[in-house]
């Protein structure tokens, strides 16, 4: 088999996708979600986690924005995942990662996750190939625990190119309105892109087969929040789920 | 191989084991175990689980009393475990068992542990077979998520016979001091002492090798102290730790 690279995969909507369509049919995804939610809500039964990662500026907080936006809160928890305080690295990676796991008749969107454990501390060497190894091992472990307990898990990474990515990062220092997003230290990760990748597909080896990852064409924001609309609803769908009864 | 039996280990001390001899004994333990805890404390490179099971009566909170009593709180915290509450049941067993596991540096002690979800519950039949060995899979891989970031993890059985709980059950009632103690659930509990037996027996032979538990003969305060005691003291030994120097 053909060792997988991501450099092999387009960052952009397939040539014959229109544009105007696919926000059609993102719109009505986005309607039939809402009643998928509330039966997930009501049935308690089932509990959705998606983890998004990406590059900087690969459009996690937009899809969050305009996919899960549209759901109803009361149902929908976001959990941003930013460096760990000492506290927490007094713990195994996954400690913090864990509380913030949906309850029953949740949806939880990781904002970033315990995947950044085996990469941005990869690419800075901070940990070594065998603690990866083990991290990527117990995080196999883990999402199995989840699901033991009903719990279903969509990874998606947010595939984009490196152009996209600097003219994404440009318009954070020229749109007053973007400028809040603005981080030196963006344009220093910008230069490990390489290391990034392969680490990503290491990682999309490893912790793939059982809990497959989504890689989203995600230059074109319509066609990322498409399949991503797309991939939940599937998901939610395939449940099966049904109101409860009375009780007792 | 024999089928590994409960109902065959003693539960009481070695004959010739004299309670006098091993009080000092287990003194001088705690003495040593002292300074081997400041020592973990102050490197905090390892942490220390300590998981207490038994029948009720078993003698778990005495242990906690007088063997780790005895060492400076600031390093120790004890957590028990009661019924879950209807939030921790709507997230996988082990949630709320990951926030309380040591950070580094630290002794936790579990008074009742995970290992319920697959022994009270069994009892009861509230999950099925298949769950319950799922369970037992997820546990051994939580266990050694533990393990790779330098927890080290010791588990206990308290070990007492059928006749010594009943006298003890018979002192909640009969002592003013114990009758806070006095519960008349575990009289019905007592009627299930075989089944418990048996379904320990499965958690020592599922959940065993890799992190053993130590079956401690507890008929005889004295003696479970000893064994409790001596079991620390040789683990935390056996890590070779050191005082850090002075930083940077």
């Amino acid at each position: 088999m053909e060792k997988f690279s991501l450099s092999k995969i387009s960052t952009r909507a397939p040539k014959k996708a229109d544009k105007e369509t696919f926000k059609a049919k993102t719109a009505r995804l986005l309607e039939q979600l809402d009643e998928l939610q509330y039966l997930l809500y009501a049935e308690r039964k089932h509990a959705l986690l998606v983890i998004l990662q990406g590059m900087d500026a690969g459009g996690k907080d937009g899809a969050i924005r305009h996919v899960f936006g549209k759901l109803n809160p009361q149902g929908v928890q976001v959990q941003s995942f930013k460096v760990p305080t000492s506290e927490e690295l007094e713990h195994d990676f996954l400690w913090r990662i864990h509380r913030y796991t949906p309850a029953k008749g949740m949806i939880r969107i990781f904002n970033r996750s315990h995947y950044e454990d085996v990469l941005v501390t990869r690419v800075h060497k901070l940990i070594s190939d065998k603690t990866a190894h083990q991290r990527m091992e117990d995080i196999n472990h883990f999402e199995k625990l989840l699901q033991h307990n009903g719990t279903h898990i969509l990874k998606f990474y947010l595939h984009i190119s490196k152009e996209e990515q600097a003219e994404r990062l440009q318009e954070r220092i020229d749109d007053p309105r973007k400028q809040w997003k603005y981080n030196a230290n963006d344009f220093k990760e910008r230069q490990r892109w390489h290391d990034y990748l392969g680490y990503y597909e290491t990682v999309f080896e490893r912790c793939g087969p059982d809990i497959p990852w989504t890689i989203v064409p995600a230059d074109q924001n319509w066609y990322k929040e498409y399949v991503i609309a797309r991939t939940v609803y599937d998901t939610l769908k395939k449940l099966h789920m049904r109101y409860p009864g009375l009780k007792g």
